[in-house]
């Protein structure tokens, strides 16, 4: 049976990413980062979407990235209701620090495929969400692992880089994913904040897809 | 004063380097991980490096790595007396790995220059110590980071990659670097080994540089 790494953060997009790898017929091998992000509930998510997924595996790393300049990581620095550009929720290199850990299980377990969750259209302005930050993340793979140099491959997929959020809810509902399970607020409160650009990017979706947020109802 | 993140090992390579960067002129933030290899010496030696550099700051991180398929990860895995292509001491994406958080490092102190002491000719086979290796590195971080979207630049220094191990020691002398300080070998021994892979190549870089290792002596 062919293996897959799945990176799995507790967001709907990683779930979604995750179970169109399940569909395809792969195994699947969930990792996720606990890098002291102040929404520790994601990985109460993470967990639940790893046996949603019925996952062989889940790796859960303990990683601080306290230090990092990011409104997800500090304290002292504000998630903001709205902001332009690249926002100050943006965590220096999260992405390829997440892929170059992913690639290391790939090798490890003899997967040929990395599924993430990365998706270009309705982002939040992080330029590690792009479609150009995967196609040079798989060059680097493609020079630099054991297993590449030596003839296999090992495969970056994001299968929802050209979806736009409200499109990713329809493929999930399409695929009997259960949103109730995952959290996208950038907050640790009790319900969603509502506020921060993650949970409104999510509302927006689930309005433009007509179809209720089961975290909200 | 500008700023550079050097990639301290505890052994040679890093620390002639990273005192390269000091020689130019930088300010000093040495990045450590302590990823659970078997030389546990490696991390005394390293930071002993930072103090010998009178670094800014020594940011030593802990992320356990001991799941990772490597002879220098897993006690299963013996180290191999002399191996052949790429050998099983191979971390699968370590450098990626390293260099991913080095430039989460240079983002937040927003440093333009990270040294890597990786080295290209007499270096052990790992795909990820070749000058390509640092060419698609740069051509990622160029696309993904805030740092390089918005113009600046993080540029990979890789000061050591077209040298001789000789040649390295030589440079070392030169620049008054202390090579007592450092731990080349892969065991967690009193003494080097002096059998391993890593052990060889630091023991011929010495005769042929005509110079006595302080570590032996």
């Amino acid at each position: 049976m062919k293996r897959a790494v799945c990176l799995i953060s507790g967001g709907m997009d990683s779930l979604v990413s995750a179970t169109i790898a399940k569909r395809e017929g792969y195994e699947i091998y969930c990792l996720t980062v606990d890098y002291k992000q102040k929404a520790k509930k994601e990985i109460e998510s993470a967990k639940k979407v790893a046996k949603f997924l019925k996952a062989k595996e889940h790796l859960i790393l303990n990683i601080d990235l306290s230090w990092t300049k990011s409104a997800l990581t500090r304290r002292e620095i504000k998630i903001p209701k709205k902001a332009k550009g690249i926002p100050p929720t943006y965590v220096p290199a999260r992405n390829t620090i997440l892929l170059s850990l992913a690639v290391a299980y790939a090798e490890t377990i003899d997967a040929e495929n990395i599924f993430i969750g990365i998706n270009s259209i309705d982002y939040s302005g992080y330029p590690d969400c792009r479609d150009v930050f995967v196609k040079k993340f798989q060059e680097l793979v493609d020079v630099s692992t054991k297993k590449t140099v030596e003839g296999k491959k090992i495969k970056i997929e994001a299968p929802l880089l050209y979806l736009s959020k409200a499109e990713i809810v329809k493929k999930g509902v399409e695929l009997g994913v259960d949103f109730s399970i995952t959290w996208s607020c950038y907050r640790n409160t009790k319900k969603p904040c509502g506020k921060c650009d993650s949970c409104r990017l999510r509302e927006i979706a689930f309005k433009k897809a007509k179809i209720p947020d089961p975290l909200i109802e």
